[in-house]
């Protein structure tokens, strides 16, 4: 069962998890940071971005987005990769594991059940005026963990929030952790530099310097960083079962969040987990992060997609799209009720075909 | 322990829902029925009643309202009666039942994470344009109930409506059901005259005719319904776990809203829990109401709220409020769990020292 799935730390973590009920919540948000050229491949033109969100928990909750025509695709030298959307519906529908969805502040919203959390989308990070007030949205986050909590025994919460790398980038870097070129991107040409650029330029305007605000977390969000962050430390800090942050890079900006409000934060019941994609990254190092916060358990999925006959999920090994949408975690989470990972390639292929 | 609880019907749903996982969930609405001038005692006054839902949601939540400086509550001859929400905050405190919060389309929001199912609230059904688009509602009803029995055994349904009555009473006599002084109500003097003229204006101006909207739910709810009523009919449609409908008369609008969409609706993993001051209200019958729809078990407790030494407590005894916010179910629910009608009042009467 395991040969797909590749532990960075102590593998213990899956003992815990096994046979447990899991619950799958997706948390969506925008940042104008997505309109900035070239920074995101979250959609296939930089206003298309305000959509992806909002698509792609329509794509895994019904099957098709309802609030475009098409669903989110990263376009790159006229060939298309799909969201990694596909991956999570296909992972929850073959372990019939439950999805809520939860609106960090998403510029559109879904036509679905969600919770509401935060309405207003986070600014352009080279603003420097980010997210207002993430203090707020952590505390709803938080009363949500807590209820959660007592509706499962294992949470897995994935993210939806286009150029979210680059807001994660802003807040470790705001926050003194060593990022440079070790944050992932859903392109493989990933533009570190422009990404440095606008983190640098926001920090500058927001009156900060790059580290000072270690043990100000919400300073830094607000400055440079995005909604889905703090909602999803609130939901983590509320709980008391065991969570799966479903993501890659931007799920380090959280546990140094986590770790920034509360310096004794306990990371032995949470893990990250992700896609091979991210976790063999050249262009970025997940690891080296997650080390510089604590002794963080880190899973990544390969879902062997060099043995597809899909042209849009072979792209995934070639640096496209990589990671999103919890697609990691929601390998993972399928994976611990039995289901194989050849399974979970073969129905998104499936659902591919569908959709398209 | 049952010597608080009266069943009519079958009491085997009782051994069905025993030693269940059960979730509360409250949906809240708004509709402009409720500025009618003495249609209602869900506020202090009729502007008061936009706030209601929102307050009663954050109290059962939080323990205090946030969007109000003072709780809800109704205001004759000068003595004043708390919100039910406290009764369903005692009783789901003790019991440990967790509580979901569902928007139908309140006027004010809660502060507190809430699912968004519809934001619109509804119009004054005096005009006949009572709520747009009541299929949209069940439809996102119908999949919150799909997932929300993923995550429980049991299912209470809860809700606070100002207003709520007359609107039930509106979509009950567009179906064609004999409801004429039958209907219950938040003051001890119900104004059912007030309420018939003001159904019947609606449906005047509606252009469709008492009764003939029988197998068109959508319609009579469109003109002189609410928005709590299809997204509590389809919550329950979608689900396929035992439901409680917590809350009186207004509940029956709802079951006969599931017969006419779908006359083959099974009742038989389904009830209605209210109070006792619905089930034995002279001025109502809601036993009579249900009878018409189906073989509906229906719950009643009673919590002696006669023994009390807080006033605002007594004042059920005489008919004020009686219901709301899924009080009675709620006390049902934590009773199955094996908390006594005692403890129930005793927390009850805390909380409104607490809070007052």
């Amino acid at each position: 069962m395991y040969e797909a799935l590749k532990c960075y730390g102590s593998s213990e973590m899956i003992h815990k998890l096994k046979n447990k009920d899991s619950l799958f919540l997706c948390v969506i948000a925008s940042t104008l940071t997505s309109r900035i050229t070239g920074i995101t491949g979250a959609g296939a033109t930089p206003e298309l971005t305000d959509y992806t969100p909002a698509a792609d928990v329509e794509l895994v909750t019904l099957g098709k987005p309802l609030c475009l025509s098409e669903i989110p695709k990263t376009v790159i030298a006229n060939t298309s990769t799909p969201t990694p959307a596909v991956i999570t519906k296909a992972s929850l529908d073959l372990s019939n594991i439950p999805i809520l969805v939860a609106d960090a502040g998403a510029a559109v919203k879904p036509n679905i059940p969600y919770i509401n959390l935060n309405e207003t989308p986070g600014g352009n990070i080279n603003t420097g005026k980010a997210v207002v007030n993430s203090e707020k949205i952590f505390d709803k986050g938080f009363m949500l963990g807590k209820t959660l909590s007592k509706l499962t025994d294992h949470l897995i919460i994935g993210e939806s929030t286009p150029a979210g790398t680059t807001t994660a980038l802003g807040v470790l870097t705001a926050m003194g952790y060593e990022v440079n070129h070790k944050i992932s991107g859903s392109t493989p040409e990933n533009p570190h530099t422009l990404k440095h650029r606008v983190v640098e330029n926001g920090l500058k305007l927001s009156g900060c310097k790059v580290g000072e605000l270690k043990n100000d977390p919400f300073k830094a969000i607000d400055a440079v960083g995005d909604p889905m962050i703090p909602a999803v430390a609130g939901i983590v800090m509320g709980s008391n079962i065991p969570i799966t942050l479903a993501g890659g890079t931007q799920m380090t900006a959280v546990c140094a969040v986590l770790k920034g409000i509360f310096p004794e934060f306990d990371f032995n019941s949470l893990s990250i987990a992700t896609t091979i994609f991210v976790a063999e990254d050249e262009n970025s190092d997940i690891n080296f992060i997650a080390n510089q916060i604590s002794d963080i358990c880190i899973f990544a999925v390969d879902p062997f997609f060099e043995k597809s006959k899909t042209q849009g999920l072979i792209n995934y090994t070639k640096g496209s799209v990589k990671e999103g949408v919890g697609a990691g975690g929601a390998m993972f989470a399928a994976m611990l009720k039995g289901i194989s990972i050849d399974e979970i390639r073969i129905r998104t292929e499936e659902l591919c075909r569908e959709i398209f």
